[in-house]
């Protein structure tokens, strides 16, 4: 068995965490700002120092590759992504892609025989934070792969097209066409050049912390449903409308939440996991009824069957009166659950086990690139623990030894997979 | 009994109307906009018409006035405002304006007696939807007189400083500046000059349609107190946070608003009205556990004992658990019920009966200029009904007719105070 670097990995840990600093533990780094850049940057100087070959594609994913020993073999892939939310952490993202050059590191410092080429990668913009969607670069790389309902939402032109959130006019085409990293389409991953990818990933959720485990061995990436539920009731004066005469949105909103929440539990499925994350009230004005209020459901679960149990209490709300208003509910977003390769999930388990660090099998709630990449190859990902569960927010971390054992689970993985 | 007439006042809401037109039947007219001078110009030009004397004051509050035939008495005036809410309607604010020019072309044309001189006043923003506070300018006015808690919002240099909701950059001060409608500060209202105040206005409720009436005769401006009410939670990744680790805050407060409505609802008093009308979700995204929820609770009754049984529950709340969730309630704003001089009421009573209205007795659930005014004068108001009850929107409506009998009404009130 092979591991890597406790030093190296805090080195690159620490030094990646000044890239975007917002000044009291986190970062914000959007995928093509200055910040972006910088880590970029290091990520290039780095891996040009161990004699990797540096390319770009046309959506600015970055490939290092060392060569492998023999000639003609497809590269294998480890791959995440180096931007984050606003005052996002440390490690989501960025934690995977610097396990991925920790592994060519130790690879080319401990002169460790492989067959095939070897590639670190950044994704652009997975976070999808000032230019949405979330995933953007492996949507479009992965296109012609993906299943129709989830493809239509990447077309590339489409995603040129996406709006800062900030300054509502720069657009991602235009953050694409002024970066140095914007290269060739013949550079993408593909499956003509690459045998398979790995991301290591923090889990960004609390179970193998409080299951006392190190290493997250990830099975799949949970299906889910996304919804819009609107109520449209009355605008009238707070002051001058009798209470018998409302229609008033929040009001139906809100006891269709508290609904919503009793009928769910009563499935008693306690893995299933539920969020009304957003919620947005017309014309949000404390002297006024609001007249329409629009929430989001977002509803994960492996088995398609209980997420079907759970659409129906979803949909059940339009035929309930709700403080005299109307309600409508509406799909933004579906998706099933996604398998990962099993040979490589197999690899990954196999190299927790030998390692002899506590692990255990493990589903992915949030989605990731390696969630498209393996519509097109075969892919899986290894999960390392979060304390207290917190992600996207300045309070992320793993601790350089939590980080450098799931670099080693990665390494030895990707050599069992090079032997195959 | 002296009556108004149908055919001027038409004319006159016709004509106010197209100011500030939104195209779909309703107006937006920001106070001090381009939309709310062509307002202020033709009432300047139809109040020269018959002899008025025009005059403007520091916060470009206007005053018309006629002359009264005996020397040395105070004027009595007639107000309201002549800014809309975004989207508003053709009547809230600009009818009470109306009413008292007609109220004067009335009483030119008929060349009615009189002893004192009469004024119609339009003041400034008073909707606050541009530069906020509502009621700004009755507030920098009447600033003297109001109970400390409420003057202490009503700051002149404050308001001066007040910043464009919609350009965050122009201040109220820089828009009087540019106004050619700012004048000197001795013009403004004052007890040494005014005798007493009438403001006519739109119900805004449904009230009076409910029971038949065509006249409200106002006796005061209910009390009422604005709370905000927050919830502090964990942000937590949507997909990867089990939902019994959770602190959702916008579920704590799903719960605790519908615990409002019920235990508010026990106290068995229908004419009490609370509404929530603003809430605020951090961080707001889709997929992830809201940390922070904020909203209002705006509470409203004539009676100080019921108010403060409300505000018991609502300050119980931060006693109780809400999803593991923090909950802090804190004071926005309240006031005391404004009781209007019992005299003028008195005389608007005599004129609404010996016109033949049909008419009630009715409090105000609204703010007005008139509740501040009457801290300083003897003011009262008077409403006419509200179609549906709508106000703050463009299906806004009163025929012609009720609006002259309101103005009606006015006249007649003002020709007693006039006697008295």
């Amino acid at each position: 068995m092979f591991t890597c670097d406790n030093k190296r990995m805090e080195d690159k840990i620490t030094t990646f965490a000044k890239f975007g600093d917002a000044g009291h533990g986190g970062i914000t780094r959007y995928s093509l700002s200055p910040e972006a850049h910088q880590a970029r940057d290091y990520f290039v100087k780095r891996m040009e120092a161990i004699g990797a070959t540096i390319e770009c594609d046309d959506m600015a994913n970055m490939y290092a590759t060392i060569p492998g020993s023999e000639p003609g073999l497809k590269r294998i892939v480890m791959a995440s992504h180096a931007d984050s939310v606003k005052n996002g952490g440390n490690y989501d993202g960025i934690l995977g892609v610097i396990a991925g050059m920790e592994v060519l590191e130790t690879v080319v410092a401990e002169n460790i025989p492989h067959r095939h080429p070897l590639t670190a990668m950044i994704w652009t913009n997975e976070e999808g934070s000032l230019y949405p969607p979330a995933m953007m670069s492996s949507g479009v790389v992965c296109y012609d792969y993906l299943p129709a309902d989830i493809s239509k939402k990447f077309k590339k032109e489409n995603m040129l097209a996406s709006v800062s959130v900030l300054d509502k006019t720069t657009t991602f085409g235009d953050a694409l066409n002024a970066s140095p990293f914007k290269g060739e389409e013949k550079n993408r991953l593909s499956k003509d050049k690459y045998e398979a990818m790995f991301e290591l990933h923090i889990e960004q959720g609390p179970i193998l912390e409080d299951a006392g485990n190190e290493i997250g061995v990830v099975t799949c990436v949970l299906g889910m449903f996304n919804y819009r539920i609107r109520f449209y009731g009355q605008s009238d004066h707070a002051g001058t409308t009798p209470m018998h005469k409302r229609q008033d949105a929040l009001f139906a909103a809100a006891q269709a939440l508290c609904y919503l929440h009793e009928e769910i539990d009563k499935l008693g499925r306690p893995e299933l996991v539920y969020t009304t994350g957003e919620i947005v009230c017309h014309p949000n004005v404390h002297t006024v009824i609001p007249d329409m209020i629009d929430f989001s459901i977002d509803v994960r679960h492996e088995d398609p069957e209980l997420r079907a149990k759970v659409l129906e209490i979803v949909k059940s709300l339009e035929q309930k009166e709700w403080a005299r208003c109307k309600c409508e509910v509406e799909l933004a977003w579906q998706r099933d659950t996604v398998y990962f390769d099993k040979e490589l999930v197999g690899y990954v388990k196999e190299s927790a086990d030998e390692l002899g660090t506590k692990n255990q099998l493990i589903n992915s709630g949030a989605g990731h690139d390696a969630q498209f990449a393996s519509y097109m190859m075969p892919t899986t990902m290894i999960f390392v623990p979060s304390k207290d569960g917190h992600s996207h927010c300045e309070p992320e971390f793993t601790t350089v030894e939590e980080c450098t054992k799931g670099a080693s689970v990665l390494l030895n993985a990707v050599l069992k997979t090079d032997k195959k």
